[in-house]
Parts: structure tokens; C-alpha cells; sequence
């Protein structure tokens, strides 16, 4: 049960500190994750990585270096981003619990990414703008500043309570479209959006990012895609 | 509902690191605990303990610092030890989980604690036996080395989580749309699909259905039913 564990990426996205690479490492270990992307860290290698993992420098020796999130997600039929706020523009936000249940269930077809931005600022908006769902720890409105390696943490925890779970619902019928293959269907959408007039690109107010949050919302299957691309291309410029 | 909090210790008993001090009251405070009781701390207070506890010095200002594990548990009406391993002179056994419904049950009455033992050697013999049940957090065997505050942060989310519980995620922040306003997106679509030539209304296949399955997972808002209108009229027959 616990081979689900193998298909999901912890992605670690401009971290400061290497210790928290390091303490993010082991708390992934702890439950069993083993695939750690590291977005354009600001240190690393560093030794205090390697002292913070404890026991866990495998994960550390095999970790990921990319320079941009899309490198790190390529391949990933759901993302997940971590958020320690709500956000303005809504996407679908869940508890860490409901994401452990969805990337569980996902991660038996193919990959998924749990993405952590940086400690002091979180997720950018070029960051967020790349994941399908946000999930949020319910912490205390008071103080919620959990450090980077507890949310890592608690998030492992709950995968590994979902994937040695016993599955009840359905799996999905159709093949999940890949992240490649979604942001492949909104280049398209905004060229001819532009094509038709609807989308001024000098003005372009949140348009793009609403209908991100719509299909995201939806998590389309890839011959969705292929659907929804053959109508804008029968659309006449 | 999270007055029960109030009533659950977090016990750690015999503390190497002060730094693993300061991490396990950040941790509490993230969940809204905030009764720290240290036994015996090796070294206390530390300025690293003030470090690592960030926003919670608070709780490191207000910490019961006591000789005694007994003088920790005066009062309490369930004592919960944390173990790492299956012990042989068996205890109730219970997962992090089952641990945290007991224990915010238990809080509704009179105090109760939870108990870490050294970061190396975990409980004593003479502690455990002051426990009335034991919980385990589910690891990997493979690498179960939690670290202190990671273990305290896994508990303090449980204990959360219960005291919160029942508790509604994603409460839908926009206006979900009628099935009047989507049924109208529905026929506007199609309409405009004849127009582009996409859609032979003498062989629809399942083109319609398709398209209705896909939105319909996505439950739209009535803003985005204007959005995707908008669309469709700027698309030139």
C-alpha cells in the first residue's frame, strides 16, 4: 500500500535555510517519502543539510536540483501547493488531511507534487499559479507560522496515514492529464482568447488565472485536453 | 472547541537540546497548546531554546519547569506516553490519532498529558510506568527517528484536529451557479460550437455529454458562467 509513497514529490521551492533541507529530509523519511526537489535553494549542498537529515542523507544525495518549479512538477498529474494563509483568488483549498487523501489517490496512476515555498514569503504568485489545489494545515489563527520541516512533517505524516489506509473509492476511469499537457491547453485558450479579442494583453485583469482555477477545480483527463483544444482550434480567427 | 487545549500538557521529560525545547513549544503554539511542563531539562533555559521557539517565547516564559515527572502529572486525569517502539511490558497501545480523540475527550474533565521522554533513550522504565496507555506515531520501520519537536508537532496537529472536529473545509466563498445559468452556458456553447463548425448536429457523438461531465465536476460559480459567456461571444461566427 505504502508504493503509492514512492510517487509523490516533496518540492521545496527557494529555501533559505539548508537546515530546514536537511530536517525536511528526515521528516519525509520518517514516513516513508523518498523523492525531495529542491527549486533554486539558496544554499546547498551544505553541511548543515547534511547534519539536520540525521539519518536521512540518502534522500539528500538523491534529491532533485531544478532551477524552475516546472522542471520539478514535469510529469505530475496533481499539484499541490502549500499555503500557510487563504489566499485572494481562491483555488480549491483543502485541509493537509483532504490533500493526503487526493495525492494518495492520485499517486496510484502517476506522480504528484506537494510544493512548499519559501520560509519567510511562501508560495510566489508564479509558484502558485502552477498548482492545481492549495492545502492549508488548520493551525492557530493566532500564531501559524509552522517552520518549513513541521509542515513538511505533518503533511508526511498524513500520506502515509492515507496510503496505509485501506482505499474505498473509485479510481479515477481515464488517464489524468500531465502538467505539461494542462499548461499546454492555457497557452493555447490565452492565444486565441487574444485571437478573438476577449483577452487584451496589455490589460489582461485576472482573466487567465480564473479560468486556471475553473479547469484546475475540475482536474482534467487527457483526452479532455484534446477535446477542449480541437474547439479552439475549429474557432476562426 | 479548542478550550480543550487548554487542558492538554505537553510533558518532556529529561531534555538534551535546549534547541529541541524551543521547536516543541513553536510547534505547540502552532496548534494552540500552551502548557509546556519540562522535567529535569539538562539545560534550561537556553538561549537556543529562545531561538528555535521563534513566536513562542511565551510559552517558554510560562513553562512549569519541575524535578519530578510526578509533579509534571499532579492533577491529571489521563497520562499518555509517547513511544517510538512496540515496548514488551505492553501498555494500551494506540495510534497518534486514538491518542489525540482520548485525550481531547479526557480534557473536557481535568488535565491530561502527554509525555516525551530524551531524544536518545526515549521513556524510562520509571516514567512509562506513569502512563496509563501508550501511543506510537505510525512510521516508516525502516527510519522511525522522529525528532522531539517533529513528534510533539505530529501530536499537537492531532489534538487540533480533534478539538476542531467536526470541521468544514472549503466552504464554497463564491455563488455556485443555478442549474438555469448552467444549463444556459450549456446551449450557448453548443450553439457557437455549430457555428465554428466543431459540432455536426446531425452526428454530436458525445460531444455535449463530454463537455457536461467536465464542468459539472468543476461546480461552476455564476461568475464563471458570465466569464465563459463572455468568451463565447467573442468568438466571430
Amino acid at each position: 500500500m505504502t508504493a503509492a509513497l514512492d510517487q509523490i514529490r516533496i518540492v521545496l521551492c527557494q529555501t533559505s535555510h539548508p537546515g530546514n533541507i536537511g530536517a525536511a529530509a528526515r521528516a519525509m523519511k520518517t514516513m516513508g517519502l523518498n523523492r525531495l526537489f529542491l527549486v533554486a535553494p539558496k544554499r546547498y549542498p551544505d553541511p548543515e543539510a547534511e547534519a539536520m537529515s540525521a539519518g536521512a542523507s540518502d534522500l539528500l544525495a538523491h534529491a532533485t536540483v531544478c532551477t524552475t518549479l516546472q522542471e520539478a512538477l514535469a510529469g505530475c498529474s496533481l499539484v499541490i501547493g502549500l499555503s500557510a494563509r487563504k489566499r485572494e483568488l481562491t483555488h480549491e483549498l483543502v485541509s493537509a488531511r483532504s490533500a493526503a487523501i487526493g495525492a494518495v489517490r492520485h499517486a496510484a496512476h502517476a506522480p504528484v507534487a506537494l510544493v512548499f515555498g519559501n520560509e519567510t514569503s511562501g508560495l510566489s504568485n508564479a509558484e502558485l499559479i502552477q498548482c492545481q489545489r492549495l492545502a492549508m494545515v488548520p493551525a492557530n489563527p493566532a500564531y501559524s507560522s509552522l517552520n518549513l520541516a513541521a509542515a513538511v512533517q505533518i503533511l508526511a505524516y498524513e500520506l502515509r496515514q492515507q496510503a496505509l489506509a485501506p482505499m474505498q473509492e473509485n479510481e479515477p476511469a481515464h488517464r489524468l492529464a500531465t502538467h505539461e499537457e494542462i499548461e499546454g491547453l492555457y497557452q493555447h485558450l490565452e492565444t486565441t482568447l487574444v485571437s478573438t479579442g476577449y483577452l487584451n494583453p496589455d490589460q489582461p485583469k485576472r482573466l487567465m488565472p480564473r479560468l486556471r482555477r475553473l479547469f484546475g477545480r475540475a482536474r482534467l483527463e487527457k483526452e479532455e485536453i484534446n477535446l477542449l483544444r480541437g474547439i479552439l482550434k475549429s474557432i476562426r480567427r
